[in-house]
């Protein structure tokens, strides 16, 4: 039985300092709870992809890039021989429990902390601390802007009383975390006006707002006033500003997630000094590569692109490393709900550098000595430094 | 003299079974006719580009990727050596004449069924069932909303009259057909309205329409209005939906085809259940394999963009096979007026096909029974469930 | 020591006249002058990369793309080791002292004739006929639109005599070029409106323009003019009429400098029958190189992508040859400030262009004449051919 880890590297020819640094415990600077409860094929088929449903009938989510991925890295870690079968990963899957799969797979991504974005904290998915335990790891909180929006607006206040708990919930919640995150990019896009709404045009959108509390907020006026919140809240901390940027699932409309889209938000927020971190991007992975390269306080991942994209995500990481600053460019695996997307997440992370560092080598571009830094910055040293863990 | 066939694999590594699976009879399922009349030099180099005219002084459009592909896969089934000159190449196709090029071209191909767009319904073009006479293939038919359109305006009908007239024209139409087609991306561009226009707004646009009749259909009421009759007649009978997307000719401005602009349609004609499917999209072929990723009516395929990036080929096939489920993608040459068209298309599929499985395979990332049951349904078994054939 | 030059070829197997047809002296049909004098490390690091600014606490530009490729190429031609310490660079430059450097690096990059563009005109850039001395190369200049309008705007003139100095100082500009320049994607981005501006419409925008003269021109109208009085201008002596597109400095949105947006202004100057040339382009290659293809007076390069992807830019130079006709692209290096940027242009040119071309024979798609053929044109053919040197 060969046995998978998520530091298995590709046969290329790396000097051992560069296999050290690509083995080395990353940090997965953006990631979600996993599920703690036993899951059906339905269940599972459906967290393997953004689909948000089944696949048409006669097919199945197996037959995508993560599906042959999970057959291929996963099955061995429950066990199996690679490319096992649908059905009989999942019986073994059911067979072992959650917990137990999720121990086995968080472990081997070899993370060395999780950020973890609470905003979709629902109890069947790990806590923070959960992911931690489970997973060997160090584990720190992301508060997502709209989830906290979304409470307050609950809240049964007035406008003005609105606008103050947001401030002060937003506040109260940074104290305890190590960066924020946007998903502007779901409700409204990222084509933001940049500035700061006036406080008469705010309040009168508060106002809207609070008619349909238990609605979603799409406003843009009050997404513009979210996002300056919590511009405010950060640049005390110094806190990073993580905005989901390109491809999602079937809410949001890609071209409006291009993070070009958000150069004047960006050039908008610079003197406040804090960190702004665009998130998976694909297919503008090169874009947000290019911000990070002109603007000091940008930083980019291509976090689950190389999930997805599993087999062939070598290619979408070496466009993203054409152009992105080495110091700029950080892991995340932005797993959700299946610790299966974890562990590929820093497999496919692990093998595409490793591609990328040994072609830069073999070509006669970089020394080792540069190869091994690179690979550490990007594993862990920009994420260190960043969210000052 | 070496023999070209379109199922000429590279020299890379692969088991027999992935061999047969890449070299078996594809369904080429979007296709124009191809000219059945002998061609100047000039005619045949418009008919090898997209550019509508000649080259610039001093150059030609055999300096393209195409025109290179031509000398070099074209000429040896012209009984020439490959990479024969422009002139060389074009004194032999008239030698042999159109009907034998097309008949020696269309057969080495290796497709099993053509379906054919026959909204350019000119005498020198082949029918679809010539095409599939010469071929040695099933043929069928796919209706082009605006062909029907044009004829409909130009009948001398009222307004009223008009609408009825689409609705049973293109209903009359899709009954022998296997798809519809639209080329709005030409006309208004992909970045629709959604919704289904109102019957007043769009009874005052076919007023309008029908003082110009034979002018071309432009006004974006009345396209949606063509497209909601074309979702009304499809969704009886489960007939696709296909959309020309991305790269094409001068008449289109680029950026309006990204298929990501046609999500909100996407979206709204989801309960109607066709299939929805994305066509060439080149350069935003990632766009589309996102978009097929995520709803489930949705199917792509990078069709001429691999005639026309030929030796480059590959690169694009592989950033489509990224992310796209590999019971979305689909072949198609989209061969308009030369037979070399359609050779280049059939052979770019499998060699870039050929290669990415290799890579696959080297890589130990897929099993080889995955490798040749994914070359099957994107060749045909995809298009064989879409299209019912 | 390693000697290296910008004809460094990768060791890929070519044959020797397709070698020697990359090595052969280029053409570098847009740059801009090298510093004459002796840089600190702040003004180096900030003219190695668009940021215009110091990369954050803690880091350096040095760990960009182009930050290892200074210290892997330009190192041994300062007589220093592959890799060298940014430190250890800086201080042998101060040593060598700039004119040597430039001396060196300009000659190593092989260039024939340096097309400068003159519009940032600061005594510390060499000037044209400078920058061919040192370089060892003939030299032209390329007349750019924004700075001359500037220098008219600043005269104290009416805005009729605006109008009028404007166009006879680009007449005059004109006559001692071989091509004009615009930055309007610096300005208002590229989705122009297509037409020329009505006089009266014009004649407003240059009285509001002339209330504040030192200020730079943004105002989409009077661009407008500019562009139109350019065609005119340029349509007498067939000059080529360059714009920058796409990746640049902080000053521009990226997603406004998307070479498609122009696809109308380029229709409507088709007439005007003279040479449009897309800069860079860069992460829009692709939209540049499909312009290239279906519009016969549409021409195309990579420029300063290839230096800033640097160990990543042969597979951007190899999305761009997909679809481009090889007598549409242009070889440039963009460089500005360093000479060093001008010699890793030229590098990464031929480097990325020999990996490329041995790929295709390797391939068996090409015929070595046409791969010698093709490096030849990209190289120094079209251009003279474009600016008829």
């Amino acid at each position: 039985m060969p046995e998978t880890r998520a530091d298995d590297l590709p046969p290329v020819d790396l000097p051992d300092t560069v296999r050290a640094a690509l083995a080395a415990p990353m940090v997965d600077h953006h990631c979600h709870g996993v599920r703690r409860d036993d899951l059906s094929r339905s269940e599972f088929e459906t967290l393997m992809t953004e689909a948000g449903g089944p696949a048409p009938p006669g097919t199945t989510h197996f037959d995508t890039p993560a599906g042959l991925a999970v057959r291929r890295w996963c099955a061995p870690l429950l066990d199996l021989e690679p490319h096992a079968s649908p059905a009989v990963y999942l019986s073994r899957r059911a067979e072992l429990g959650a917990a137990e799969v999720n121990r086995r797979l968080l472990r081997k991504a070899g993370v060395a902390a999780f950020l973890v974005d609470t905003g979709l904290d629902r109890p069947e998915l790990l806590t923070a601390a959960e992911m931690g335990r489970v997973g060997g790891a160090a584990a720190d909180e992301i508060v997502r802007l709209e989830q906290v929006e979304q409470e307050v607006a609950e809240a049964g206040l007035s406008a003005v009383g609105y606008v103050r708990a947001l401030r002060d919930e937003l506040a109260a919640r940074a104290a305890r975390a190590v960066g924020l995150k946007s998903v502007a990019a779901y409700r409204c896009g990222l084509a933001l006006d940049a500035a700061r709404p006036s406080r008469g045009t705010m309040i009168a959108s508060a106002g809207r707002r609070l008619s349909d509390p238990k609605g979603r907020l799409t406003d843009p006026v009050l997404i513009r006033h979210l996002l300056w919140t919590a511009v405010d809240v950060a640049r005390e901390r110094s806190l990073p500003l993580q905005f989901h940027c390109g491809f999602g699932d079937t809410d949001l409309d890609l071209h409006r997630c291009d993070p070009a889209l958000l150069t004047g938000f960006i050039r908008a927020v610079a003197p406040a000094g804090m960190p702004v971190v665009l998130l998976h991007c694909y297919p503008y992975h090169r874009q947000a590569a290019y911000l990070a390269a002109v603007f000091p306080h940008v930083y980019a991942d291509v976090g689950l692109a190389l999930t997805y994209t599993a087999a062939g995500s070598a290619a979408v990481l070496g466009e993203m490393v054409e152009l992105v600053p080495f110091h700029k460019l950080m892991f995340s695996s932005d797993c959700y709900g299946l610790a299966e997307l974890c562990l590929l997440g820093a497999l496919y992370h692990r093998r595409g550098l490793a591609r990328v560092l040994a072609a830069r080598l073999a070509e006669d571009e970089w020394s080792t000595h540069d190869a091994a830094r690179i690979a550490h910055m990007i594993g862990s040293g920009n994420a260190r430094r960043v969210y000052r863990l």
